[in-house]
């Protein structure tokens, strides 16, 4: 902003506005938005100056008056010298600021390198490598993990009921399929759903909590269906952030983090306090950091609620049942919203590990805090052994909220009418799956057991192999799919980068090299002068191997 | 909010904050948010003193030694008391207030009342009527239109392509199910597309675009696939909006709306710029009343944006060519940003009217403006013959978007990860039916025409049959789904509501008498003095003759 200041109060650029007034540039302008960045910034320099937001947010006779200026001229200008002399409404510098801070890493600039590579592989251009292998993000059916039978069987019922009748498909299925069209407005998916989800599926969802958390009750009003798990963490943050200057809401986030956080809290202009997780101790969560944390962050802004992801995303530890409970404990005392991503919670490998969830363990430390602390969990279609990412299916628990909170939820999430519903449709059947002596039960257990375990192999290699590479240190992937092992780049290497953070610059060179696609621990925060990579555990090639060899040739290379 | 700061520095409010902080009220909460309204306001209110939007807002020292009480003093009494004194983290006073400011009509209050009588007729309580007819709400399917089988076959063998060898489904829809999957990530729609939506469907959306156009250029790098058409325009509106007071952007909407705008809007703080349709020219839209509204607007805020829904929601016209080349002329002249809803492109009945996309306009008026004017355009898979709402399918096309500013949405977009894949599978089929030759085409074609007349010939009936009723005026549905008649409420009604807008005192009535849950016009908006209900035309049980009798009733009792 402050830089877009300058310009804007330099003559400059006042100058380039009268310029661009008398010779614009839209008439270069072809449909399809080919016009050339370059001319779009020097027409959009030219309103620049006198739309810009840090311009609108001073205050003051200046703003009054230039604003005045801007919506007169070139109205004006414009019957003198018609259209060649108008300039775009919406640009770079007059749209959305809070939408320009958004960073995410996942999808960033090497991941749109690695699409251009697979394009140019296509077209039969030479690389050193015969595919592109994307490791940068959760994607498991693009990695080839098979979905579950029965989930498809039913979802198949469900598109075509007149599937119904169709002999060659088990009983079990069909049963489900009527049951969710059956709460489904006119018997089809096609319907819209209540916007809180299908009544149906919420009453399975909370039975299946129940379940899992050894019969600590759970109410369908308190499930609310998503669009996958990133639609629930955003709608919790838009309700909690508020406030302006040093009472701006302020959302505490682990670092290393998913870049889903940053990015929704750079949208909303929240306040993002980071904590870190101890890479020495297997990226656990010390009540200490978020102490110093959260004291720290109390000097400028107003730190609302906590965040959590276990298992971890992208550090792949598992949260002891102890650390969670003093996580509630700090939530409890310092009164902070609770929020525990936890769409990873059948990705559990480690022996001795075990999940347990923030719900669970906060019932089960009794009324002082079950009765008090708010808190939403989150689950998700997309992860574990189904990898349905694509159906964009989840949940979120709320516990605790105000009432009053709740009916605005409520109708907060009515302006989208509802979650897709064939996402509904299988969130249901995640909660809801084959039962013993149902015939697809034995196919269900067999198909999932096989992910599971092929998951939880690919973790253990990861690590093995990573750790035999000096300059690679790696911690036991104890669950979710990633592993984030931290890198030695020499320090030529360091001074190489152009502009670059030094893990980027190594994960450009890997994926040119490669054809590894790696998201740098940059994109998801680290401690300063420590470098990362976040890999995928569960490719179908895996990448280790060629990640040792590029490693020990990049070391080499710049030593 | 100055409500709120009055009570704020109420004395009474800061005995009831220590009052607060000593009793609480948070053992008094049990799971699952069941504590009572009553109770959690009060408990709010004690915090609301400290922490509420409009102070934090407020400048200078009150702010900062305010809220270090704010933040000190929770902590420490707790320490001493308890948790019992625990007030909740996020209460209706230390929300957003952005979001409290959201309404969405179309399913308010009227429609959770009409939610609440199907739930006391499904046990048994009797009512005057036997169903509840929720004609509030374009929901086709649920109001027993029938999907398309073609559609439904292909999303079947997408779901489960082990279908692609059943004889029983016929070839074109397999290899438009191969099509489709042989472009999405391991052949599954389990895996994540592109952010931006699947290629090859961008790809089909464009040659449509290019049909529907007589030829007019598609380029697919201008399509993005979002998750119903609903999506598509918050996405655009939030680039869109920015600046602080007398410079916070303005949005120009129809009134009557469809109320996602308004909701939007207030979500996002935009300035809402309300643009009245000539209700006498039947819903027409005049040139010279959209520069009255822009013109009273340019005093109070910076407007940016121009939003137009053809065909109509809620009110059911059809602009003429002329009118919108007319509108796009007019968005030239003022540098506005135009945001064209064409969900309802299939939907027109009237003899003599036609759609016209503003695509095919903006490109006939030749480059002056085909260059210049940036238009973003929405179509769903909701509408029309599909009425496959619960898929949350649809697309945007932008036009003459600044790179850079395209470069962001592209950014923006890739947060939310993808739209729905089944929804984009179905937009595929929408935008690349069954072909002369091919063996669906017959089927789909008489279906399609079925399903079109049927909703022709309603949007008729319903007028005729308003129309012979004294004190209910209705204009002839050129086309989408409603009908949004004007009513005459006797005085002694209009007097009688209790805080009620009339006609939502009206549509309250009918819904307790009839069962037909309507929407008041007051939820979309209507001159002041004149009253409406939105009517969906689309329900299996012809209700117009029942609106008849209810407001001869309504009408005797009230005069």
């Amino acid at each position: 902003m402050s830089a877009t200041r300058m310009r804007m109060l330099s003559p400059r650029n006042f100058f380039s506005r009268s310029d661009v007034l008398l010779s614009g540039g839209g008439g270069a302008r072809r449909p399809g938005g080919s016009q050339s960045v370059g001319s779009g910034g020097s027409v959009g320099s030219g309103v620049r100056s006198l739309t810009c937001p840090s311009l609108s947010s001073s205050p003051g006779r200046a703003l009054s008056s230039l604003s005045t200026t801007r919506r007169g001229l070139p109205k004006e200008k414009m019957t003198e010298n018609g259209v060649a002399t108008r300039a775009k409404v919406l640009t770079i510098d007059t749209m959305n600021p809070t939408v320009k801070k958004v960073e995410y890493a996942v999808r960033g600039p090497i991941v749109q390198r690695a699409v251009e590579l697979e394009k140019e592989l296509s077209e039969g251009i030479k690389k050193p490598f015969a595919e592109v292998i994307k490791a940068n993000i959760g994607d498991a059916h693009a990695m080839g993990q098979q979905p579950i039978t029965f989930f498809r069987q039913v979802l198949a019922l469900c598109s075509y009921p007149e599937l119904l009748n169709d002999s060659t498909f088990p009983e079990d299925a069909k049963s489900r399929a009527r049951h969710i069209l059956q709460s489904c407005g006119g018997n089809s998916m096609g319907a819209y759903s209540a916007s809180q989800g299908i009544d149906s599926v919420r009453q399975d969802v909370a039975r299946y909590i129940e379940r899992r958390d050894g019969g600590v009750s759970c109410d369908p009003d308190n499930i609310y269906l998503t669009t996958g798990a990133s639609d629930g963490i955003v709608t919790m943050l838009k309700l909690l952030v508020c406030g302006q200057g040093s009472n701006r809401t302020g959302v505490m986030i682990s670092i290393p983090q998913y870049p889903l956080y940053s990015a929704a809290l750079a949208e909303l202009g929240a306040v993002q306090i980071n904590y870190y997780l101890n890479e020495e101790k297997c990226w656990s969560l010390d009540i200490s950091e978020l102490q110093r944390a959260l004291d720290e962050a109390r000097q400028h802004c107003n730190p609302r609620a906590l965040c959590i992801i276990n298992p971890g995303n992208p550090t792949g530890q598992v949260q002891s049942r102890q650390c969670i409970e003093d996580v509630i404990r700090f939530a409890a005392k310092e009164r902070l919203f609770l929020m525990a991503d936890e769409v990873y919670q059948d990705n559990v490998y480690a022996d001795g590990c075990q999940f347990h969830s923030f719900k669970k363990v906060l019932f089960e430390m009794g009324p002082e805090y079950s009765n008090t602390v708010e808190l939403a969990s989150f689950h998700s279609t997309s992860k574990c052994y189904m990898g349905e990412c694509g159906f964009r299916g989840g949940y979120m628990e709320i516990i605790n909220m105000d009432n009053e909170v709740k009916a605005q939820l409520t109708k907060l999430v009515s302006v989208r009418l509802c979650p897709p519903v064939p996402g509904q449709a299988l969130m249901d059947l995640v909660v809801n799956p084959p039962q013993p002596g149902e015939p697809s039960y034995a196919n269900f257990i067999k198909e999932r057991t096989a992910t599971l375990s092929a998951l939880a192999e690919k973790a253990k290699l990861t690590e093995q192999v990573l750790n035999t590479v000096p300059g690679i240190r790696c911690n036991p992937v104890q669950g979710a799919m990633y592993s984030f092992p931290s890198l030695t780049i020499p320090e030529k290497a360091v001074r190489e980068d152009k502009g670059q953070q030094p893990d980027m610059f190594y994960c450009m060179k890997m994926l040119e090299e490669t054809g590894i696609c790696l998201v740098p621990g940059s994109g998801f925060g680290q401690r300063d002068g420590t470098y990362h990579f976040s890999l995928l555990t569960h490719t179908p090639f895996y990448p280790a191997n060629k990640v040792k060899e590029f490693h020990q040739k990049f070391t080499k290379e710049y030593s």
